[in-house]
């Protein structure tokens, strides 16, 4: 690595063989560290870097609080011929989501459409990971998770739902995958930390603070509100009910009512796969995604707003920029990464 | 009905009775006139009145311009196990999702989930009468639509995608089920024809005139802004590639690129299922919806917001009130009701 400023920068390949080992030493298997730390780095690699390594030090807590079995018994609960139920164990969400996505794909291809019910897993980290592996592939792929609790309800003040992101992607011809992933809040909470960083004043309207009154102070922010209001809190409630009630292991009623299991860290994911050579000719669905985005690149720009991008654009740049000069890391939390290597011994630099 | 200042009130049977006799004169089919006529009147029922009979002159246009089929040979051009492609010959849109929604149900009752693509169909009216017939029956249901650019795209100054709307509905226990029925748009069209007609300035940030320009005059407002920005068309952008692109029925492309199609009104549909019997236990499932709507209710209310709700329930108290005070309908829209039905000879007092 190399420092810059307040950034370290690293080598991509240097930071996936530190998590790994990280996760190796955690009590992960070899196979599935390397998963795990293939889904963060993926995520720092596109700029998404609140769902990249920042969390490997959380991930090693959840370890060793019990929540996060580093050696589940990943199986299927219950199997139909377009679905599956698969209990993850409390298996990292990156090797649980990447066996859900998987199992969709296998399904789609033999009835058409296929669909993972992920039970009992944990963070599902960044879900654009998976849909975008199913749509190089050569499928469109949707993406759930139910999270606990951390954004306001609305008309609530306080966290009733999760900001429980959505991701959709779609195979290109010319061009990359169309890449959606987005969470149902105004704003990601990874925004709201770099405010309190840099203690920039928020918008009115982003979050409200630990009372639940809204709040412009960066220092004081707490709960992202939800996006469009009533539609963003409607979808993460629907989202719990898809994702969570499902398959029975309800997550925001355990955090509100208190209950003991309401205070353990759990997630449950959804991947649902469309095997487009069923339903008409691949190529020309890869030809009409880009004769649509060609189409909308020709709208006439707002004079202020730039370029006009389509999903997943400005994240396959910054991937390019990245595996090229390295992707930086705030120092704060580069040195919280070595502090957590150097505990568990692991050798890889950083 | 009876006058009530400048609305006609009318009792929903009468309501429903004239616009299946209006369909019904115009060439569909008696069932196929009926089910049009239950879904406008059903969104009117539950306060949707932008979905509601409103739209009967613009059905009976679509008819006399021949986008709209009165008599569709509506046939399975693919059939997979678990999805189908329905080609909707151009019939008008609820008989055509009404179709959809069962093929998928039936889909998913053999294999777990089931997708109905809903092929060059018309206006699909109000998403939600579909989702709550899934819910009702005890599935889960999600429901999208492709339509033609009514929506700016993020960035551009010009309409590029849809209002996409989508639809999602559970079963409740006690409770009637969770229903989710929303626009991509920061704010339905409806909304802006209602600021329209009482004159009263729209906030910044909802909508750009028809030169692109951002407005708050509501005479000059024709193009709302998606919710949140990138988010919502985002989402639009991948629900054009989840129901016309699959499908081979471009909208989006074929419109902005002026071709001779893209001048012709067509929507293409997606319907999607899960038993939820397949996955768990039902009567446990309708449990946890209503403990976690319970959950939700006891949150801390907004002190300027009034009371928490959920999906579907402003709707379920419109509807109470208005089943038993009649549907309230502008006396311009009533008119013009009146006018379509002398026009073809309509039976049925209004």
């Amino acid at each position: 690595m190399s420092g810059a400023g307040t950034d370290a920068v690293v080598v991509p390949d240097a930071l996936r063989r530190f998590a790994a080992e990280v996760f190796a030493r955690a009590g992960l298997s070899d196979e599935h560290a390397g998963i795990v730390a293939d889904v963060l780095v993926w995520a720092n690699l596109r700029g998404v870097d609140s769902h990249g390594v920042m969390r490997v030090p959380r991930y090693v807590e959840l370890i060793a609080a019990g929540d996060l079995n580093p050696r589940p018994a990943i199986g299927v609960r219950t199997e139909a011929p377009a679905a599956v139920v698969i209990d993850a164990d409390r298996a990292a969400g990156p090797v649980a989501m990447t066996v859900g996505m998987a199992a969709a794909v296998r399904k789609a291809k033999s009835a058409g459409v296929g669909v993972a019910f992920v039970r009992a897993t944990t963070h599902t980290a960044a879900l654009g990971y998976y849909t975008l592996a199913a749509a190089r592939e050569g499928l469109a792929a949707l993406a759930l998770a139910g999270s606990g609790p951390n954004m306001a309800y609305h008309g609530a003040r306080a966290a009733g739902v999760s900001t429980s992101p959505i991701s959709i992607a779609v195979p290109g011809g010319e061009r990359a995958p169309l890449l959606l992933d987005m969470a149902t809040g105004v704003v990601a909470l990874g925004k709201l930390m770099q405010a309190r960083r840099t203690n920039q004043p928020i918008p009115s309207g982003w979050a409200l603070d630990r009372t639940g009154k809204p709040t412009t102070d960066p220092q004081a922010a707490q709960i992202p509100l939800p996006l469009g209001g009533p539609k963003g809190s409607g979808l993460a409630l629907l989202v719990e009910c898809l994702t969570s009630l499902v398959v029975a292991n309800p997550i925001l009623a355990e955090s509100l009512e208190g209950t003991p299991q309401g205070r353990r860290h759990t997630q449950n994911g959804l991947a649902l796969a469309i095997d487009l050579a069923r339903f008409g000719e691949p190529a020309a669905f890869r030809r009409e995604v880009d004769r649509l985005v060609k189409a909308i690149k020709a709208l006439p720009p707002d004079p202020d707003g730039g370029e006009i991008l389509v999903p997943g654009e400005r994240g396959d740049r910054v991937r390019a920029a990245r595996l090229r000069d390295g992707i930086p890391i705030p120092r704060v939390i580069y040195d919280e990464l070595r502090r957590v290597g150097e505990k568990l011994a692991v050798t890889a630099s950083l």
